[in-house]
């Protein structure tokens, strides 16, 4: 151990500085932080050597390296359309939101008395798309639109149980019918992409996906569609542009059952591809079908109205292989952008947004048609699509000279699209290209597709006209959350360590964020360099052989690895291999992805010490035999513990001719010490969000790379640019999973930046420091609130489960009772009852410096202080202190106090509090209530007017 | 009046919009805004057209404008020197420190108790300059270097008074050269520029500078002449490098009375010049004469520790002429940056980067030595020059073609200094330039100047070692304060407006911020177009013949336009003219300003209705006669109020033979109604940080150009680098009263964009909606507080002083009572007893929507009402809720209540508290303590534990 060099990153990123590690190392009894690893451990999974990765660069270098990567990109005036439009985001939300801490580093608001900021924020996203749909209930966003449109045909299919056709509308964005096709065949639907407006026929009907418009800019009026399905007994799904909405007529008001799409162009940079936030909106009765995250509105304790995720018992994380989806993380930070987006330009704003753009497109259509060029459709929003035979490649290259960037369509159309920025210049500089010049145009909506229901009608969106208000409500919203940037957030399995500004910059340089997902290669030589470094060095870093990006989240990494082991079944004639072992253990997003995988669960006891139950585990290949396809385990376990018989498991797995998943949810407790394509895994997803630094947004963006070993490498997913819809994609072929070739690529200069400047010594012992960091909370812990499970020589892995139950038992106290009261303290609560009930999982991450960790160990000791009180009889458990927690400030200075405690305890327990103190914006929430009374709409602020004191 | 369009910035920047003005002259009793602005304005100085300015472009044509004149600019490796060095401004900081609105919105702290997190940051940087400089006591920045040492000067005439020789070092950078000698010539002291290690000679010294090191790099030890200086009674002053002194003996332990420089190179892009914050340190004894702000080490009214401004007593807004300086802003964000640019790398930090700095330059000096070049200095710490006859011009030359920026000196020498960013790689191509190659080089500091003392070695300066240890410190002290991201500040005479992000954010791209202040023309395009516009624009706005941005905050803007006004007179022959008239009401800054340009003040009183008492002028001009140099007005007045006789007032010193100088800090007032260069003024000032949306930054940086009419554009600021400083600047030249030529020109492009995107009309409709704002609030309030002052028709201007005398005399509460208390309602208070004792001035500006200024209103109307419960005799002013605000969360908290209001009323006494609740850090401030127990750096952690209850 040297001391930190403060130029180098890796101190920076360490929260421990060496004297730090000493007193830590001291504790636990071990000389130095490799004879702790050496014994937490299994020595056979231990690497010989590191990754081969580039020396560290610092800050300064790894910003130099990226600025020149940007500026390889090139930058046209994007007008290519097909799903991702060029948008302006307002400075004030760039710099409020995208690039302010608070925000990004926040975690998902599992703990909604101190997320009450996002949940607001996440309710007018949810607002915002119920009243442009027309439709009674939206979710809080999903990965993005091929995603979505896949989810939407897996709601149809759920709710529609006797049906199993699908009819994808042969006008939908190319990418969209590539993924919902696969997705949907993958769990044995018949898709077939049709003409809609040729009529419908046949039986067993599922539903169908509606483009409205379509990608050639072709608006349809599908009421008539709709209807048929209706009469069919089947559900109507409409795609639909997030600005074309605030114009034209609602799928809601037309009868469309789901709504979809991208709210990208509601201020999001394009970002060459994601992330994105998609939405998805149906009617009343379907809610409990739907995917993804709901905020509902609930009370508090005190009667005020509070927020919170509505309907959690729909999701993989509870419901697990039966969930409505395997979505975990969303895309929060990119939806709170959208949202912000909408409240800065209210109604009126969006309506003179969609008013020009329609006018410049029609513009441009009249010219083009006056200069005889044949203009296909009569009837488009901002979306013109031209006739140009056998010259298509020509006028995109006489395009990009002018400095443009427009669609080809095969070698004979050529489709022109408006977005937030363009000018009438820009008609002229188009029309140039095509040598037509302007003349006036004509409104091409037709009169009973134009809307007539005002947008955004709920007072939010006419709240806010100036800057200094938004500058302030953005302020307001953020300061009720605890993120990162307050305090450590101990979440198991979520390593909430420090997302590096170094890297978080970068994402807003133009070079990256100004570059559409379909630019032609040499305007993205930058991206694809950069992208093709990560994925080396991830490959490298996870002993696998390759590594694909484009999974916009863990979810669909697993989905992706999965599928990969599916596939590679087939290719081999194993076709009955469909079970997937998954341990009792697994996070609930396995058994949902194994599902969508249309692979069957079947679940693998827990032994005693919470390792795998080995023998259940033989029996569980000896019943199935042949079936096995592989195991999904996580690695440590999500005990918490490096188990020692991890490569047994995976011998056992492959001589039974199954694959290894390993879900790489721990990867914090492996890099540079342990690598799963090493010890015995065929295929893993990457956490980026998590191990790899790019921040968790508030429940989103996440980033799910997926790594196979050599012979799965021709299963990792394909670019939908590359595939044809209409048949199913051949065995040996990738599947892809995300619209965009590169998933969510406007954040992979982050964990480009992490790995350049740690380097593998930084990333060993980064993971080191985070082991040492768990073991030294569990240890002083240890009498307080015993570590549930440890490995060999008692040491945990990179967290620990704080069993609670026996506490629970003689005071009364819940884990959630901690937890909340955990808010008085300042801290955000450890993992709840995950994975096991009634204790809390603790994982410090290496990014804490000792005196936070002390911090936390206070707070935890004086709460163990407080149940002591109960159990000794010196309060009753429903006068505690822990009963009543968390404390606003305005109960603690309600003039009677009808506690049986004092306000400093309530508010000032420990004396650290009285230097920086957080007050939650709402006390404990009813939970239920907001489930049995479900509101998932901003309720009105006068719903907000509590004058009367608490 | 038509709905604000949201895209353009017009609506943004405007905190009413229409229905909401239409509310506030509703309550006015006008029909048109216009209409209100007839009868406020006096007619015979409104404009009859407006000014000439392009049409306004939206922040996205504006950024895209911003971005094209950056990438004009040539970024190259820098290595010029000349007191600006290349630097690393570590990103967790910009994002935190520099790009934070909580940060750079806020105000000066004259509220401390709204202002601990940032008077926190400004002692660290205190404590800094002290530990670092040897010396007793540093102030919390100033302007730049030069004029920091025209600063020293003054201060060393100030103690020394009997001496009027000062002596400058040679060796000196020449743009301090020439401003310090200018500076000094003109209040009459004899400035000879001398080698002074040939001994001094003479008598009547006052002191002395001494650079070290010189400009060209070399290091002496300047112990035997400040021996010598002292010997003769006379005081020393050394110059030093930041960096430089973490490897040098300080200056304050070879005997130096005072040392200056800049703070730049900790952490602060080169920016063009500017701003960056420059220090001083000096002896105890002689830190009542320093100039600038100082922050001192207090109590609460419950005993705890708290930081204030002390020695308020010294400076210009309490001392006027007599103050130590005129300087008002300073350079507090910059300062706060390179503080915890201090705070980040701690004292083992900067010895790393210092002596990497330093091996670096030594390894270019052994190898241009061993290539045969001339090395012209044997010990230097990070800068080497070379002897290259003749061929200086032709080096530079290679140097920039191979992307290096260094600088020549004369046609003979080339000096190359380095910055943190510089390596190995670098060395290798600066010696290519000359053809050598590199060789191991070996230190180059004489032993007897090593610094032996440990620099920083209070513990702030090893707290932090880990990036999100960083992040939280920024947040936590942040948070302490109030700025305008969080409320309304409405601060009479401070316009504490909008600050737009499209403009903050173009601050940063690098294309700006990376540019050296004398990087040639041909590399700095992009600046000088932006700068000859925005001078253009400022010129047109404000009626005069030309402007010139170098003066670097309002007070050197004054000392500018008196200096001009002072050479006119001379150069007409009329040297007798030294009087300056300057009004009761006026800034302290004006009276201090007129004091550095050498000139006489005699005040002219203030008539009943607090305009200017013309009676009094006649009197004073008939007295004074033909000593009248000019009189120095604002208009509006500093009372609030549009007087109908500025013409008037003008035509009587323009027909005495004087100069009109219009004070620019009411230039919101005016903006498109009235120019002064039209209505009378010879010369004016502005305040780009106030009327054209610079942020306060907590106290700086500030841009304060001076405009002039056509006879007085000779006079404007010269470049220093186009100055010999060995002689007085000739009569018709320019003085420069800046070292770089356009002084802060880094922030430039937030003015730039703010008038590019409002355009004419739109700054006309600024200027009336903030007088519809301050005549709103005055109306609301005119039974509660009356209006001190009110003009034609009873209205005010753009602010409004409310009496509160009368209730201090029925009441005993204080106009300070209710300042404080309005920290429980969440605000800042107005601007407090300026100009007139027992009152507060109001501005509310254009950019606060009418709810916000509705909730001050209320929050006024509510502390009158306290006030009426003690005349009543309710409630004795002691016990009163008004005597013991404002209310930590602690002290809400506590568990005795003993007063005699409720928790209720003392901290929710208006019900929106409820929603957003803001509690300062500390209690209501002992001020005279402070000063009667000076301490001036950091106390140590102990000195916060308090662990008892309050």
């Amino acid at each position: 151990m040297t001391e930190n060099n403060t130029s180098e990153f890796l101190g920076r990123h360490l929260g421990p500085n060496d004297s730090e590690a000493r007193v830590m190392l001291d504790q636990l009894g071990y000389a130095t932080i490799d004879d702790l690893i050496t014994a937490a451990l299994p020595a056979d999974i231990a690497l010989s050597q590191l990754p081969e990765l580039p020396a560290p660069l610092n800050e300064y270098e790894a910003q130099a390296k990226l600025r020149e990567y940007a500026e390889k990109n090139v930058e046209k005036r994007v007008f290519y359309g097909q799903g991702y439009s060029d948008t302006i985001t307002p400075p004030v939300i760039r710099r409020g939101v995208l690039e302010d801490a608070g925000w990004y580093t926040a975690y998902t608001p599992y703990q909604p008395e101190i997320s009450q900021g996002r949940l607001e924020a996440l309710l007018n996203f949810q607002t915002m798309v119920q009243e442009l749909t027309g439709l009674d209930i939206a979710n809080a966003s999903l990965l993005d639109e091929a995603t979505a449109v896949a989810e939407a045909v897996g709601l149809m299919s759920r709710a529609v149980k006797k049906g199993r056709r699908i009819l994808l509308d042969a006008r939908l964005h190319p990418q969209i019918l590539v993924v919902a096709a696969e997705r949907a065949r993958t769990i044995d639907l018949e898709v077939e992409i049709v003409d809609l407006t040729q009529g419908i026929v046949g039986e067993d009907l599922v539903g169908a996906v509606i483009a409205c418009p379509g990608t050639e800019g072709d608006l349809l009026d599908p009421t008539a569609i709709i209807n048929d399905l209706h009469d069919r007994g089947a559900l109507a799904t409409v795609t639909a542009d997030i600005l074309g909405l605030v114009a034209l007529k609602s799928p809601g008001s037309m009868g469309a059952d789901i709504a979809v799409g991208s709210t990208q162009r509601f201020g999001v940079p394009l970002f060459y591809g994601g992330p994105h936030a998609a939405y998805m909106a149906v009617t009343d009765k379907l809610k409990r079908q739907m995917p993804g995250r709901l905020v509902g509105v609930s009370v508090d304790a005190e009667g005020h109205p509070a927020y919170r995720l509505a309907l959690q018992t729909r999701e993989q994380h509870i419901r697990r292989e039966k969930a409505t989806s395997n979505i975990c993380t969303a895309q929060a930070l990119l939806a709170v952008t959208a949202s912000m987006y909408a409240v800065w330009h209210g109604a009126a704003g969006l309506q003179r947004i969609a008013e020009r753009v329609h006018q410049l497109a029609a513009q441009l259509a009249a010219s083009l048609s006056a200069a005889g060029v044949d203009v296909l459709h009569e009837n488009f929003f901002d979306t013109v699509t031209v006739s140009v035979p056998g010259k298509a490649e020509e006028l995109v290259a006489r395009a990009a000279e002018a400095g443009y960037l427009v669609r080809g369509i095969g070698t004979d159309k050529v489709s022109v699209s408006f977005g937030e920025s363009a000018t009438e210049q820009d008609v002229a500089a188009l029309a140039g290209i095509f040598d037509a010049s302007v003349v006036e145009g004509s409104l091409a909506i037709p009169a009973d597709l134009v809307r007539t229901e005002a947008p955004l009608t709920h007072e939010v969106f006419s709240s806010v006209h100036s800057e200094t208000q938004m500058m302030r409500y953005i302020r307001t919203l953020g300061d009720r959350d605890l993120a990162l940037d307050r305090t450590m957030i101990p979440l198991g399995s979520c390593t909430m360590k420090l997302n590096p500004t170094a890297g978080m910059e970068a994402i807003s340089y133009p070079g990256f964020a100004g570059i559409h997902p379909y630019a032609p290669a040499d305007q993205a030589q930058g991206w694809l360099e950069l992208i093709a470094e990560l994925e080396d060095w991830l490959a490298k870093v996870t002993g696998y052989a390759k590594v694909s990006v484009q999974p916009p989240a863990g979810s669909m990494g697993e989905l992706a690895g999965l599928i990969a082991i599916r596939r590679y079944h087939v290719a081999n004639g194993d076709e009955g291999r469909d079970i997937v072992l998954i341990p009792q253990s697994a996070h609930g997003t396995n058994a949902a992805s194994a599902t969508l995988a249309n692979l069957r669960v079947v679940v693998v006891g827990t032994a005693a010490d919470g390792s795998i139950d080995l023998d259940d585990l033989d029996a569980k290949i000896e019943k199935h035999g042949e079936h096995v396809a592989g195991i999904m385990i996580t690695y440590p376990s999500t005990h918490g513990v490096f188990e020692d018989t991890v490569r047994q498991v995976c011998k056992k797995v492959h001589d039974a001719g199954g694959q290894v998943y390993i879900d790489g949810a721990n990867m914090n407790a492996l890099t540079g010490l342990a690598a799963p394509g090493e010890f015995g895994g065929d295929v893993s997803h990457l956490n980026l969000h998590k191990t790899f630094t790019i921040p968790h947004g508030g429940g989103g963006p996440g980033v799910g790379p997926v790594c196979v070993a050599e012979h799965l490498v021709p299963f990792l997913p394909g670019d939908a640019r590359d595939v044809d819809p209409t048949a199913p994609i051949a065995v040996g072929e990738g599947v892809p999973v995300a619209g965009a070739a590169f998933g969510s690529a406007g954040v992979l200069p982050i964990p480009w930046a992490y790995i350049a400047m740690m380097g593998a010594e930084g990333l060993k012992a980064a993971t080191s420091y985070a082991i040492l960091a768990a073991n030294y909370v569990s240890h002083a812990l240890k009498d307080a609130f015993p570590t549930l499970y440890t490995g060999e020589n008692g040491l945990v892995a990179h967290e620990c489960i704080l069993d609670l139950r026996e506490l629970t038992k003689q005071s009364g106290v819940t884990a959630t009772d901690v937890a909340k009261r955990l808010v008085d303290y300042g801290f955000h609560a450890p993992t709840l009852s995950f994975p096991v009930a009634g204790t809390l999982m603790v994982e410090p991450t290496e990014s804490e410096d000792l005196a936070e960790l002390d911090r936390f160990i206070e707070a935890m000791l004086s709460i163990r202080a407080e149940i002591q009180e109960i159990i000794d009889g010196k309060i009753s458990l429903e006068d505690s202190v822990l009963s009543h927690a968390p404390f606003t400030a305005p109960a603690i200075a309600a003039d009677e106090w009808e506690y049986k405690f004092t306000r400093q305890q309530a508010a000032f327990p420990v004396p650290g509090l009285r230097r920086t103190k957080y007050y939650p914006a709402v006390r404990r929430i009813d939970e239920a209530y907001g489930d049995r009374n479900l509101v998932c709409s901003c309720p009105p602020p006068s719903a907000f007017d509590f004058t009367e004191e608490s």
